[in-house]
């Protein structure tokens, strides 16, 4: 969606915002950097930005990778995003592919510039000199397919001396299709209110967004006001000098003082949207915008509540129709919108004959499946040496002690609270959880934590617990719920349905080959049922491909990683897990019956008589 | 499905029942009296038999009317249906046709019957001797596509004097191809069992299905008995001749017999399943099947626990994904089920892109679009005067002392008894109801009145009223409602949505275009969530025309009916249409929190200040 409606849809609604925001992000170095971005901007997207966008780093690797956040931020993490574009020493082949990946991510939002002049003083090399060039060429070739920004520079550029001229180039900027302004960051509102008024005065209506550069250190603070030329308040200097050696009193005089300015800046009447510089950070940004009580204090997890469906939902144009996914890739969306990145089709509501496609191949290497380079891999899980260990790691995730596993990408979620005793239970038993959902029945659509979708509606979830099952106590546990589901009814409707998977793809399963069982829904004021995440075969199968090879792919990558003292750990290690995948079965199990308290899965495995770990 | 198929299915299941049955109905002489008999052998469905039989009758609109009547219960009624076919004096193209209607009704089932010789007791003029003919006709054209029944003559045929030969015949019809026998009428459970044993003996291993003709006066028993040339035991004879006058008590008396007769045949061995000879008449075979405890004794409406869905399904080939209905044809199903007639496609669950296709012209006329001939249509609705008088009569319909209204097909179901007091108080109020469901909320699905679908699950309704409301207090209603859903959250997800629509199709709604709201659901066992009913536009509108069509082919109906004496009521009555169509506007109004009680539409409308009825 256009910056511009979306900013138009936000002020215009009955009970407008006080004000909105976006976030920049900077393409990483390293693209292990890169991952941890990809998280940041996971979390940061709860915040609810209008916008995020990211820079453009001419030639070489990075400015494909530009186009690679862009298209995972929109696609894989459900954030609007514009993307930075300069022009000058750029061929126009490669601005054609950069607007062409653009426009195939879904983005719609291009911030068009000039970029820097070559090195050397000379003139620009490329095929455009201006950033209204690169704005006619944008316009002429897509239309009015993208949202076009300019930059606009409150303080002057430094490169130009006639304030006057500059004013000049922005108008020509907007003439030939500029739709909106961000501007280089600045302290002094003053300087940026005589500036607006010029901008309207000589008739330039776009909206106009200030760019808003966070405290964090005293340091990069005087630095990069420096570079940019701009002046400093010197409330801003008699504020921090005394108290530049300590980062954490800097910061937290710095939002104070951001705050105060952004507040001067929206009550001047030419703003009502502030764009934050992150330089990559959340911490810094966020306590702006808590401190302005435009947003509510971030809570872990506060993803579900006000969001579409229970899942973010995908940017990507092919991905509209999207409004169902197995639960398996719960906490593994990544991987997910990969496997399913070139399907035609989505499973919208309509099942039977417009089935899933197959999915697609894992074509990841070890750390991108994993998400974590080798030593941060050794650094969160360590080398485990033992069931005992395993299973200990997956009850301190539980816990909240650890962020991630190799099957999950983020941190427990608050929904799964009901659940952790008796996860815990499980893992001290021998079993090994990897998923799970609570049951809830009838929670209003705009409670906190799980609720979803539009207002006056009822949200319901059946319970699912996966998790791996010693391949000798399979008998037992399916026995134990067959029997259940016999006391219970006739087996055509069980109240327990299970798939139980190993390694080799045997599968021992209550339910019918084309099952497809809804496990969340919710009901809405006008609409049909909406039935967004379920359980079936086909990808579980998919799904126990992708974790059994998980397993070894964390092998592999505490092998590449092989430190000499860790050797004989490592060579442990890959013992331990190439028995566990042998002897271990992918079981999932959902009670039907969502009415029903979440002890009754529990109470099943309770029961059984498991072998000690050791 | 194949009643081979049908049987060997209840009979093999783990808790097989004492016995299966089912009835055979012949084909009326008037249109009434096939509507009066769609109506029996709807309500005869209740009972569950394995299939009904439709009689053949030869020549003329009759045997294509047989042909309507198998069409009708496969597609409109549900009811798995076996066509008898006569082949003697047929041509071959008779023959043809009436195989390929009954294959595109998506019949399975065919009594293949050689029929009465010409009556001048010259040779037979068609294209077939004997039934084996026939039988070989229809393997040749359709393969094993219809389960083929034939006639047994447990007692000889009038025309045949050896029993031998009788049965060679029967063995020759067995072996090309019949699959079961349905025996002739008989009282003589010793003849019947000798019989059987006899056909075992020559290796007829097919299931030979007893027919039953129930006694309903003592005249028309002993009729049949001569004509049939069968023997009545004696104990029948000393039973109903002392009671012979009173047709009450003979057909208590018969009851008993009857039971008694079955009971034995049951115990014989030979027999699973009877037969009944119901001439179209419904308490008799009821009587019967009580006294057998094969059935519960039967409720008024105890259609929908225990059924597939929440309306009847089709077996209609082309209707086997028909998976959602609106919920306006609820009480219509004859005129739902013509005006889709010719849809390729139904609406399975899957909205957005394979929305309904257009309904169908209404092209019935005025006595088949009411159900009821001219003078039955007098007896039951009289000629209203007044509005009053219009109320009154859906008043008298509501508490169930009349069994059908224009826009009704049957009468009040058991599952609107917890909205009457409300619909009775809005119809005196000037309100005109059309139609209604109560709210429901987790009901288990395996409940009596409301219960649907597999076991274990649950069912939902929203609470879903239809009615005309005078066009000046439009306005006053749904600002009320209007302000009652801003009171609970913004418009976008109104707890209460509604449509009215004018006789020439004005529309004032609070919800989009493409809204389709889903008003009845059901969550079950390792399935999605099935939602069988549906309110949306499109459809709504097409109801519209119905319903306004429904009082002008009233008001026709009456002036083709008119008596001399009649001439200023009907005149007056026609008026009151004309003012009543022109001057009431058809609402409909849904209160999409389920979890409420069923007060909140009817307290909405309840504060309105409504001008009297004369």
């Amino acid at each position: 969606m256009k910056i511009s409606d979306k900013l138009n849809q936000a002020h215009s609604s009955p009970n407008p915002p006080p004000a909105t925001f976006s976030f920049e992000f900077f393409v990483p170095k390293t693209s292990q950097g890169v991952q941890n971005l990809y998280d940041r901007m996971d979390r940061m997207y709860d915040l609810n930005p209008i916008f995020i966008d990211i820079t453009w780093n001419a030639g070489g690797r990075s400015s494909s990778l530009t186009n690679e956040m862009v298209y995972t931020a929109q696609s894989t993490l459900g954030l609007e995003t514009c993307m930075h574009l300069t022009c000058t020493n750029m061929k126009v082949e490669l601005i054609d592919e950069a607007l062409e990946k653009a426009y195939k991510s879904g983005c719609q939002n291009i911030l068009a510039l000039r970029g820097d002049p070559p090195l050397d003083g000379s003139e620009s090399t490329g095929d455009f000199k201006y950033a209204k060039d690169l704005i006619n060429y944008i316009r002429k070739k897509y239309g009015n397919h993208f949202n076009i920004g300019v930059a606009g520079y409150p303080e002057g550029h430094p490169e130009e001396d006639s304030d006057d001229d500059l004013l000049k180039y922005l108008k020509e900027k907007c003439d030939v299709g500029a739709d909106f302004i961000i501007t280089q960051m600045f302290y002094d509102v003053e300087i940026f209110i005589n500036w607006c008024s010029r901008l309207r005065k000589i008739g330039i209506n776009i909206p106009i967004i200030p760019g808003i550069m966070p405290i964090s250190t005293y340091a990069s603070f005087v630095r990069r006001a420096k570079w940019s030329e701009i002046h400093i308040p010197q409330h801003f200097l008699d504020a921090l000098d005394p108290i530049k050696d300590d980062d954490f009193l800097v910061r937290e005089k710095g939002t104070i003082l951001l705050s105060e300015m952004c507040k001067k800046l929206l009550d001047s009447g030419y703003v009502n949207h502030l764009h934050f510089y992150t330089m990559n950070l959340e911490r810094a940004t966020i306590m702006i915008l808590e401190q302005l009580n435009i947003i509510e204090p971030v809570k872990s997890h506060d993803i579900i509540g006000g969001a579409e469906l229970p899942w973010r939902k995908s940017l990507h144009p092919q991905r509209s129709k999207e409004s169902i996914r197995p639960i398996f890739w719960q906490n593994r969306k990544f991987s997910y919108i990969t496997r399913t990145a070139t399907w035609d089709e989505f499973p919208n509501g309509r099942w039977g004959d417009s089935r899933s496609p197959a999915f697609g191949d894992i074509d990841l290497c070890a750390t991108e499946l994993l998400r974590q380079s080798p030593k941060k891999a050794l650094d969160l899980w360590g080398i485990p040496q033992s069931l005992k260990e395993l299973s200990e790691l997956i009850i301190s995730y539980l816990m909240g002690d650890l962020k991630s596993l190799p099957w999950s990408d983020g941190p427990i979620g608050e929904d799964t609270a009901v659940l952790v005793e008796g996860l815990i239970n499980l893992n001290n038993k021998g079993f090994f959880s990897m998923n799970s959902q609570p049951a809830l029945n009838a929670v209003k659509s705009n409670e906190k934590v799980f609720g979803w979708g539009p207002k006056n509606g009822y949200v319901y979830q059946k319970q699912y617990l996966e998790f791996f099952c010693h391949k000798d106590l399979i008998p037992k546990l399916l026995y134990k719920i067959d029997s259940f589901n016999n006391n219970e009814g006739e087996s055509s409707s069980s109240v327990i349905s299970y798939y139980a998977v190993d390694k080799d793809g045997n599968l021992t399963t209550n339910c019918k080959d084309d099952d497809i069982n809804a496990v969340t829904w919710g009901v809405f004021p006008g609409e049909e049922i909406l039935q967004p995440t379920i359980v079936e075969k086909i990808s579980f199968l998919a799904w126990k491909d992708e974790v059994y090879r998980l397993f070894s792919e964390w092998v592999n990558i505490l092998q590449s990683n092989l430190v000499e003292a860790d050797k004989e750990k490592v060579q442990n290690f890959t013992k331990l897990i190439e028995e566990f995948t042998n002897d271990f079965v992918l079981c999932n199990v959902v009670n039907n019956d969502f009415i029903d308290k979440n002890e009754t899965i529990f109470n099943l495995i309770e029961g059984l008589n498991v072998p000690d770990l050791n």
